[in-house]
């Protein structure tokens, strides 16, 4: 944002609390309603859970249209189900009628069941139909994001033909392509709108229609069917039963969603938080989500006190050396994480092909062989002057500090690639298990060499 | 990607990499004619660095536009790049001809200078005005990423004469809007493709155009467009200059591959690895630009050591609570991350506003205290029942480890919104400063509760 629209949208701001504290409801909705929906959606994210259903309710009695259209651009849906609070089914079922069948189909799902159900019985029968139709794919699917309305059209329409049907389909959102079914409702060709403009009227769109569509199939993950609209550079693509069969389309807007979403899920999982967790919602309800995540660390770091008091001979013969444990198990954690970041992103985004795997994992740990062999003749350095012990003892810390770079880097690059193959969202892979795993693998490397090599016998 | 297109995918790989071993480069340029540019790209990601080229050379002596339409789809920027080894200048001038202008800035601005500037001494007049335009922009700006060729006409043209102007424009990709400009080329209206073919042709622009354009200003940081084409659901946007005159626009596929960037650098960010740093690059380079990052906790450890000697009589009192170490900083620093990662990731989707910030730094203090109080108790009775430790030593560590995570939560969630406040990327905190800062305070901690309450005086 820049720091004018930051500064007016924080007038804004300022106007609407104030009108909404007066009870001036009339002109509160006057000036909401010069707004684009995007902006007052904007808007609703900086107001108090009191605050937010008393505007929005401000908004539904005066202009359910404008309401449902606000209630589309407000994300995540758990918050545009907060603004619901207090509000019957009957207006709840009114404000659906203005939102697309995928959001609506959204918010359904996000309310609580009691309410859903009510609101449902009391949706018009193209709209239940449409919901329903939706509701009944798995979350997360091609058929659970996509719109059942399209413009589709037989293969041996005319291209007049096709523009008045184009013009007769108003309420349409987003048309980009049209797609050519055939007489059994096949999807068998793509038209772009802007291909209808340029060749004469009577021509069949058989004729002009490219043939080789990409298509998705109901079931895929919406995470692949975004990694193929990146890829081919489209506006929208069309959803296919598992008989060819035409049942919906995708808009690039929807993805953009899917892509900002999943880089969010991706990001929350490398460090064991859940999607779930809304920000600004409930410390209990959070604290529960992260309680098993951490326990992985609270089990790994138990047993490295474990690992440790088995050596504590080791340490009472030179207690300094403990010191070093931090800056060991640190720069270990730190280059795995590393490791693990770079592939879990490129499994991600497909930049890693899985024929390049090995590559990687082979240069990262000669990335590590090369820094874990600076640092460690620093470490030896900084111990055997700075920390005065022995040069013995100095030499096994900055030995272990190389080992333990060299471990935290295959272990982090690995890792992610073992969870892939498995199936295992490589994500959820890094965060407790790289760090753990470091941790334990570099305090028994420590200690071992510690042990062996650090004291003269 | 399915396990169908999987197989598909890698059976063609092998006949392309067998037809060009065996130099039979008519049959291998035959197949690759058949794939979809895109597709072809994906294939260049496998191939070793001697097959790339080679591979690309056979492309571009047999159809420099399918060569162009190929080498525009491979990304990054440098993979490109490479496939243009060993080409002469006037070669990689040809191929530019058939690439957008902003991929083609993003090429030459990519390659070794003295062929950049060769390059560009080659391309038409027309050609090198485009390219030099965008480059004459900063990168990662609007005016950087737009594309210099659009369809603007002035507001008194009738709806037939830009039917017949979008015919004659064939060369432009992805139209969806028509912009309107007034006598001084001022951007002052838009109408939508499909809106055209609902009006009369008679009808002048000005009559049918939006008059409230959403445009942005061509120094805009690119991560601020594509803010503004998610929340308004543009599938292109106008730039203007100062002056708001339209001097390019910046389409829907561009904004997509902004928001992937982006989010991989701050995935980068956030575990100081620089996006620069291309996958399966010289180890050397890697090493050299993780090198300060990791220098930060190379710092930070030693530091720590310094400090566990100042209470080696603690230590050498009961050498096991060196053990304790791991668990502590593992806990504080992880949940520190997951803090971070929720603050650094709502401030970049925007889903935290300025006035949230305190409400999410106080939620994440309370979650820490909610699960240090849980895990603190767990680790009493682990290290007094387990291993055996002093119960007043017991509770020490058990405390420490609920300070620590305290201090983790409100240092991972107020370092970001600091650097954000300091105009630095909030990203680039997390990392090096929060587990860096987190490890010193705790062993501090730790070491203090010891000395002072861990041993009857």
């Amino acid at each position: 944002m820049t720091m004018d629209q930051a500064m007016r949208s924080s007038v804004l701001m300022e106007s609407v609390r104030k009108l909404l504290r007066k009870g001036a409801l009339g002109p509160c909705y006057n000036l909401l309603s010069k707004l684009r929906p995007a902006d007052t959606a904007a808007l609703f994210r900086q107001l108090t859970d009191k605050e937010g259903p008393a505007l929005f309710r401000v908004l539904l009695e005066r202009n359910e249209e404008l309401a449902g259209a606000v209630l589309g651009e407000i994300h995540p849906t758990a918050a545009a189900v907060d603004l619901l609070a207090g509000l019957n089914a009957e207006k709840v079922a009114a404000i659906l009628h203005f939102i697309p069948a995928d959001d609506a189909a959204d918010l359904v799902s996000s309310m609580p069941e009691e309410l859903a159900e009510e609101v449902l019985g009391l949706l018009g029968k193209e709209e239940l139909r449409d919901v329903e139709g939706l509701l009944h794919h798995e979350e997360e699917t091609a058929g659970r994001i996509m719109t059942p309305h399209f413009l589709a059209l037989s293969e041996d329409t005319s291209v007049e033909e096709a523009i008045k049907a184009l013009r007769s389909s108003e309420s349409l959102e987003m048309v980009f392509y049209l797609y050519v079914l055939d007489a059994h409702r096949h999807l068998i060709g793509v038209i772009s709108l802007r291909q209808l403009l340029l060749v004469a009227p009577e021509t069949q769109l058989q004729s002009i229609m490219i043939r080789d569509v990409v298509s998705v199939r109901s079931t895929m993950d919406q995470e692949e069917v975004a990694r193929i609209v990146q890829k081919y550079d489209l506006l929208a693509v069309p959803v296919v039963d598992e008989g060819n069969h035409l049942i919906g389309i995708i808009t690039i807007d929807d993805i953009i969603d899917v892509i900002r979403d999943e880089a969010t899920e991706d990001f929350y999982r490398l460090v064991g938080i859940s999607e779930q967790e809304r920000l600004l919602r409930s410390p209990l309800k959070s604290a529960r989500v992260r309680l098993p995540w951490l326990f992985a660390t609270f089990l790994g770091g138990v047993l490295a006190s474990v690992i440790v008091s088995r050596f504590s001979d080791v340490l009472s013969r030179m207690v300094v050396l403990a010191g070093f444990m931090p800056v060991v198990l640190g720069m270990g954690g730190n280059l795995g994480s590393q490791s693990a970041t770079i592939t879990v992103r490129g499994l991600a985004t497909g930049r890693i092909a899985t024929k390049q795997v090995w590559g990687l994992i082979f240069k990262e740990t000669r990335v590590a062989l090369l820094l874990g062999t600076l640092y460690g003749a620093a470490l030896i350095v900084a111990a055997i002057w700075v920390l005065k012990i022995p040069t013995r003892l100095g030499i096994v810390v900055g030995v272990s500090l190389l080992v333990t770079m060299l471990l935290g880097a295959t272990i982090g690059s690995m890792l992610p690639v073992l969870f892939d193959k498995l199936r295992i969202d490589p994500a959820v892979a890094t965060g407790p298990f790289v760090t753990t795993t470091v941790d334990i693998l570099g305090i028994l490397t420590f200690f071992s060499l510690a042990s062996h090599f650090g004291f003269e016998s």
